[in-house]
Order: C-alpha cells, then sequence, then structure tokens
C-alpha cells in the first residue's frame, strides 16, 4: 500500500490517508478481505501521529469500507459487507409469492414430492423410480466412445449447433423412423430436443391458448400432465384398456368438445403399460382427421418390447401430416444425456425451431456428438438387444414376486414392455395410506393418484423394474407385501372406501 | 420365405400361398423392402401353377401389402407404403398455421434470418456471430478432460441429476461468485440451467402474465426480446447511454406504468458495449425496492474485462432478494455445452424448479460433470486470462482496422470487455441497406434494428469481434468500409433519412 502525505497540502493529513486508501478499495486495488498495517504500524510509516492514522481508519470504518476483525487486525469489506456495515437498514424483502403466476405456484403435485423424498431414505428400496438403470450393460463403453468422439470432433464440441441439431444426428434418426415402418421423414422434419419433456412443452406452448382442451389417456404421465396445467390447458380424460387409448370414449367427448390436441403413448404405456392395439391406432387417427385435431404420438417405450415387436406408429399411417412423433434415449440410455427428438410435419418445424431457440437456443453439441458414436458404432443396437433380456427378466421376477407374496387385494398386469408394472388394489386399500405403510418397511412406489388428471386413482400404484436387481425386486416386493397385509387387518376408520377396479 | 401347401385342405392353393405372405408380412417377418420370389421361382418351388401364384400375389398387391416394382421385382410395403397404395383417398393436411398460438407464429426477425442466411455464404467474413471461438485456446484440454471425467464420474454420467443440478456444481459456482464480492448464495439458492437463454425463459414465463410489463434495455440482446415476446409481455424500452441504462429514465417511467420485471446487462452490454456504473447499479436496485419489482441481472459478460475489472453485481448489494442472478460458460467456452445458472432467492427457487421439470425435466449429467472438471482443475481460470488478453487484441485490432478504413459517416465505442463493437451510422447511411451492400462485398453485421424492441436503430450497427483472426478483423472492415463508400455516393432516393446519432 503506497500513500503519498503532502504536508504542504489544506487537506488535513487524516483525510489524505482515507481518501487515498478509499481510492484504492473502490478501484478494486485493495481488494475484500485485504488487511491493512496496523495504526502503529502505519504511522510509523508515514511519519505521523499514531491518532491521524485512527481518524483515517475510523472514517473508512463509517462508510462500511473496512472494519476490525478479531485476530486479523483491519480487514477490506467486500461489497456485500459494506452493505450491511452501511449505516441504512435493510430493505423489507421482495415478496416473491404474490408475483409468480398463480398457476405456477404449484406445478408439481406434492405427492410426487413424497414419494421423492420417501425414496431417497436410506436402505429404501424404491420401486418408485420411472429411470432405468443401464450401467451394467456390456454394450455401453462410455471410454471408448469419448474416446472416438475426441478423436473424430474435438473441434466442434464447443460450438453452438443449429437450433434443429446436427445433420448428422437428423438424417440417422429418420432412418431408423423408416425402419418402423414410417416414411423416412427428411432430415428437416426433425428437431433434436433436451429429452423428450422438451418436445411435450414446446408443442403444448405452441398449440395451446389457456383453457383450451387436450385429451389425455387416464392415467397418464405425470410430467404431461404438469406441462398441460402448466400451460392452463384444460385436461380431458379418456380411459385406457388393455388395448390402450378407448377410442370410442374420445369419439364420444369430441363429438362435444373442441379439443386441440391428443397425447397418446401407444408402446407400453406409462403407468398402464398397456400397448394401443392397430386398430384402435388407425381409429384415433381417422377420429384426429375427422376433427382435424393433432395428434402428439410419444414413443419413448417403442423400442422396450420384451415380446412381440409392437405395431408401427401412427405416423406411419398417417398421410395428411396429423401426426407429431416425439422419441427419446432416456428410456433406454438413462436420462443423463437429455436426448430426444420431435418428428413433425414441415409446416410447424420453424415455429418450433424459433420456440426452441427462445427457451434454450439449440440442443448441446457435445450430448448430440455422444449419441452420434453410440448410434454409427451399432453399440446402441446391441444395447438395446441386452436391454429386452435383462429387463424382461427383470420383469418377470416381479411378476414372480407379486405371484408369491401379495394377497389377493392386490392385482396385477403382465406388461409386454416398457419400465412398469400397473397393479390395482381392492378396498380397504388405497395407495396413499399404503405408500406411508410401505415406506415404513423402507420400500416406495408410486401411488396411482399422480397418473389421473382428476386426482383420483387410490386404487392403483404403479411399481417399476427396470432399475432394481431380481435380488432387490423380490425384498421390495416382499416389504410391500407387509404393508399391505397389515394394512389390510387395520379397523377401517372413516376414510372412503375403494371398490373394485379393473386393472387397466 | 417358408410356405407349406396343404393339397388335402378347403381352402384354394392360391388363398393359402396369400394367407401366408400375408402373415409373414404383418408379423413384421417380411419386412418392408423384401424382394418376393419371382412368380415361376415360387410356382415351380411350390410345385404349383404360376397362375396360382399370380393369383396370391394380385390379392396382396389389391390389399398394399406387396408391389411390383420396375428393376426389383415384387417387393414388401411398408406400413406408409401401403396406406399410399390402398384405395382410400388421402385425407386433406392439417393447416397448422391456424392452429399455431397466434403470437408464437412469428417469434424470429426475419432481419436474423436474413443476416445469418448471407453469413453462411462461402468466403464470406461474418463480423455477425454473437459467439467466441476458444479452440486455440491453450487451457482446454478436451481430451484430458473427458479422460478423467470418465475416471472419476463414468457410473453417473448417464443417470439422473436433481433438478437443481449436481451439489458440487453448485458449490464451486457460489465459491466463485462470492469472489466478486457477493455475499455467498448458499447451493441450493442455485438453479443450473442448459445455458442462461434458459433462465430468461423460466424467469419470464414463471413471473409475467401477457400483457405485463417487462423494462428492457435500448438497445439489448435480441434473445430477450423473443422471449418477452413470446410470452406476450409489454416491452418498455430504457436508453443506454456509456454509462449503462439511464435509470433516471427508468424512474420517470416507473413512476407510471406497473412494471413487474426489469431485465438489464450491467456488464460489456449486448449489443453496446456499456458497462453500468456503481452509482447507477446503486440506484437501479433503490428504484426496483421502492417499486417492489425484481431485477434480472444477466451477467453473461462478467469476465470478459479487458480492462478495469467491472463493478461489483447488483446482487452484491441485494440485501432484501430482488435480484436474480443469471451466469453462463457460453461466452468464454462456447455454446455447444449448453450451461448456465440462476441464483435466485430461496422463495423463487422452487417453483423455477418445477417449471424447470415441465420444460426439460433436469440438466444434463455429462454436462455438468465436464465443467465440474474444468473448474476443479484451474483450467477454466487458466482460459480465462488467456481469453482476457487475446480478445482484447482482437478488440484491438478491430478498432484499427475501423480507424484505418472507415470514413467518418461510421463512429464506434471502444469496449472495455465482452464481445461486441457498437457503431453509429450518419445519414444518409442505413443499416438494412449498408447489411445486403456488404454482402456484396462478402461481409455482414448485425444490424441495429433487431436490437431495438420497437424496431428502430437503422442507424446503428454491431461487429464482432472474439471469433476472428486479427486478419479475418482487418479484411472484413475493409470490404464494409467499401460497402460504407459506395452507398454514400448512391443518390438518395426517398427512404427516410437518418441523422447524427449518439454512439450509445
Amino acid at each position: 500500500m503506497q500513500l503519498a502525505i503532502r504536508r504542504d497540502s489544506d487537506t488535513p493529513t487524516y483525510r489524505q490517508i482515507e481518501s487515498q486508501i478509499r481510492s484504492l478499495i473502490l478501484e478494486g486495488r485493495l481488494p475484500a478481505g485485504a488487511r491493512l498495517p496496523a495504526e502503529r504500524v502505519l504511522a510509523r510509516h508515514l511519519g505521523v501521529n499514531r491518532t491521524t492514522v485512527v481518524n483515517a481508519y475510523r472514517e473508512l470504518a463509517a462508510d462500511g469500507l473496512i472494519a476490525g476483525r478479531a485476530g486479523r487486525g483491519t480487514v477490506v469489506l467486500g461489497v456485500a459487507e459494506r452493505a450491511e456495515a452501511s449505516a441504512e437498514p435493510a430493505p423489507v424483502p421482495l415478496a416473491w409469492s404474490g408475483l409468480i403466476r398463480p398457476r405456477l405456484r404449484s406445478i408439481q403435485s406434492p405427492l410426487v414430492r413424497r414419494v421423492a423424498d420417501l425414496a431417497a431414505r436410506q436402505g429404501t428400496i424404491s420401486l418408485a423410480a420411472g429411470i432405468p438403470e443401464i450401467l451394467t450393460s456390456p454394450h455401453i463403453a462410455l471410454d471408448k466412445t469419448m474416446g472416438r468422439l475426441l478423436d473424430s470432433c474435438r473441434e466442434s464440441l464447443l460450438q453452438d449447433s443449429p437450433v434443429l441439431g446436427l445433420m448428422h444426428l437428423r438424417e440417422e434418426l429418420a432412418r431408423r423412423l423408416a425402419l418402423k415402418g414410417c416414411s423416412r421423414p427428411a432430415a428437416n422434419q426433425i428437431l433434436i430436443l433436451s429429452g423428450s419433456q422438451q418436445g411435450l412443452y414446446l408443442v403444448a406452448q405452441l398449440l395451446l391458448e389457456p383453457g383450451q382442451a387436450v385429451l389425455v389417456e387416464s392415467p397418464t404421465y405425470v410430467g404431461a400432465l404438469e406441462v398441460f396445467r402448466a400451460l392452463g390447458a384444460r385436461l380431458i380424460e379418456v380411459p385406457v384398456d388393455e388395448q390402450g387409448m378407448r377410442v370410442s370414449a374420445a369419439e364420444q367427448i369430441m363429438a362435444h368438445v373442441d379439443v386441440r390436441l391428443i397425447y397418446t403413448i401407444p408402446n407400453f404405456q406409462n403407468p398402464t403399460g398397456s400397448v394401443m392395439s392397430a386398430e384402435r391406432r388407425a381409429a384415433l387417427l381417422a377420429l384426429a382427421q375427422r376433427h382435424r385435431v393433432p395428434i402428439l404420438e410419444d414413443d419413448l417405450y417403442g423400442e422396450l418390447f420384451y415380446e412381440a415387436n409392437p405395431p408401427a406408429p401412427m405416423r406411419a399411417l398417417d398421410r395428411g401430416g396429423f401426426v407429431l412423433y416425439l422419441g427419446s434415449l432416456s428410456s433406454v440410455l438413462g436420462p443423463g444425456l437429455r436426448l430426444g427428438w420431435l418428428v413433425a410435419p414441415p409446416a410447424l418445424i420453424e415455429p418450433l425451431a424459433a420456440l426452441r431457440r427462445t427457451v434454450d437456443l439449440h440442443p448441446s453439441n457435445l450430448t448430440q456428438q455422444a449419441v452420434c458414436e453410440l448410434l454409427g458404432d451399432g453399440s446402441l443396437d446391441a444395447h438395446l438387444a441386452w436391454v429386452r433380456r435383462a429387463w424382461a427378466s427383470r420383469r418377470d421376477a416381479l411378476l414372480d414376486a407379486l405371484e408369491s407374496h401379495m394377497p389377493p387385494s392386490v392385482r396385477w398386469g403382465r406388461p409386454q414392455g416398457g419400465l412398469y408394472v400397473w397393479c390395482a388394489l381392492a378396498a380397504p386399500l388405497n395407495s396413499r395410506e399404503l405408500l406411508e405403510e410401505a415406506a415404513n418397511e423402507e420400500v416406495v412406489f408410486v401411488p396411482g393418484n399422480v397418473f389421473f388428471a382428476d386426482g383420483q386413482g387410490e386404487a392403483y400404484m404403479r411399481l417399476s423394474f427396470a432399475h432394481l436387481s431380481a435380488l432387490d425386486i423380490a425384498e421390495g416386493v416382499r416389504r410391500l407385501a407387509r404393508a399391505v397385509k397389515r394394512l389390510e387387518k387395520q379397523p377401517k376408520h372413516d376414510g372412503p372406501s375403494v371398490g373394485e377396479h379393473p386393472i387397466v
């Protein structure tokens, strides 16, 4: 700290010291936390009285620029500390809750949060996770992938990507879609996304004014319900049975309600596991065409067939450009990468891309290149074949365990693919009570309620299997069965009784 | 293709052949594109008349399952081809444009698209890009980063991330923010984003009802204008001068208008390069406090100082929780990774996280881990020091070239950081005409218009320097100067004349 004292100046010496130190602080040359010399030391150095330095320091402290600190002498304060040390009272904190748009104040269901909290407890087996676990796959060798990635495209990893995504990736995805019986889309009909959730959001945001109706399956994916609610859409439910969405029910609704979008998960539906039959697919598309309403076909689980290949996507039948097709790698590769895609008619691509630009500019280059590597060298296909075998056996482990341990008050379907087994509970069981009882046994699942737009669904629960070993699955079901049995024995208090329900 | 003919059957032979092939196709065992044997060959193989096979194939073709293809014989059709080959007429295509929400039909300005198209032309030097180029940095060794990444966290790269982001990353960012003079935020006040654009979108979506007013700098970042427009907000402009936003003007506006959000880029503002003075920062915060209005402080460029460190962020002065602070790595590391963060008061974190969950669930694990590696080993800090030197010299190259080549009708500021030089054009120049003239010379820039909410700004242009070599910068400016001079000489037609304008 260099200070110059001019003894011939009109300015008192202590003011000269003070103003020079003040400048050093405000210009950042004495940074926050820097120690000032002890008063005695500085006084001797400058050849002034100690009182002179004391007065200078006192002025600086009064302005909140420095402060005495126990054991550290006098230090320079940071801007934030200065604000606190200043004489002005702190302002009344801003009351944020009143500033948040009313329908965005509580998007997430408290029950979903409760499940997440319970699942995070040490020692708890989660039959709730909607996320597969692929770490044991012998076919995903990330180190090799990354090595090739760096060899082949190091130069571009940090650069921007076209808003639609990398051309090479879009072409590869188009080629793969053609293998499903769809006519091959042009690469510029494909929008690469940070996961399929983003596609759901963009489509809903682009098409639905608040108050407009969207047709959803009942039950359906909770994340879709959250999007539609967040955007203020009106949710219209159509029941699902073992053949998927009941199109005849949709037909009746659409005769009366001005539906603006149909959302469906035709393959291994979340949460029921149902596969929509080829006849229903054709019928739903015909219905959409008659009413001039677009369909959002969410094919998150289409690759996860453990027995027959599911029927061709509705997009394959679509000759009028009614179907938006949503794909993702999260269900087969884990959600850590965040990569999905939306196939859309040309007229929709530009507005979707412009909206996506406002939302987060463009997809990650690193992620897209990594996925290109996995697709290009065949490791994803090998992984898929492995996944089908591995998860089919986990599904069987879950079904066997249910068979062995569950009392007759719990019934379940036998999904031919996907990640979930959907169970129906007979009275007096209800899934909210069962959740708490199960948590005591250190096992959790997702109560049916969260999958229904109307919040009903206490007679159902969803069990996941793809992320657990057969041993953990068996132990989880044993614990769950104990909870079920204990709840059955409890004298029923005044809660609403739940009758017999079909499984789907 | 294995077919079995039962000669004792009541079913005619051609029907037996037809139904077996039909099953093979519908079950996917004969995939789309597969070739059927020539009729004569199959007849001989089965020991039947050729006419029998012809009849079988004719039935299958009538149902749209197979078709004769020139040079390829008879092939199996895909589902889509079947639909087209079937007798039903194609439905009238869906008219999407009428289904898109009106204010989302054209978010992107045609002028921005025009600039992008011109910039993509072979041989064109782009002074338009808002994106730095870091490939020559000696400090970002992606191969080492990836290697360590795989060593340290291979297990988790594909798993999901907390919606707020990885704890380790949030703690590191909190620590770094404290170095800027802010009080250190708790890690759970930080939301990791796919770039700062996402933060802009989430905040605007959470707080602004359609029709509500947002205060923006004039000029400002075009991506912010697009978000606010897409959400239907009312844009209120406050002029920027060389000290940043003119807070006295904001004060006058806020006396009359019910502003719901203040958006500012205090450091090396886009596009003007202005740095908001410490006094203005304090005054703007005080104004916000008085009106109980939140501030979104976009600090995208805060690390890019080439001379003095800019004043502390407004967040450092904020004792009432009025400031939302937005950071990003795109400006220093390139936009390919997609990583930004938002620091927000605790009351806002949960609704922001819930909204983010609907938008794209959670950030990429791969990206977050890669950034943790870059932060943890000091390579980002070394890179930052390099960036400041490298880009300062590119800025100087641009300023020198302007000095050497531009006629007096073009004037410019001297930014002390950031990525842009903002230029004012004197009459009769206007930036839209100049853009086309410059494109003929194979150089592009961003016309001022896109940065103003009211579309004015023809008297300005923005030039970028951080992504170009000094040689390209000099050549780009030479070309631009030729375009300027040619335009000056043209006899002025009836376009509106542009007067003298201050630079900022």
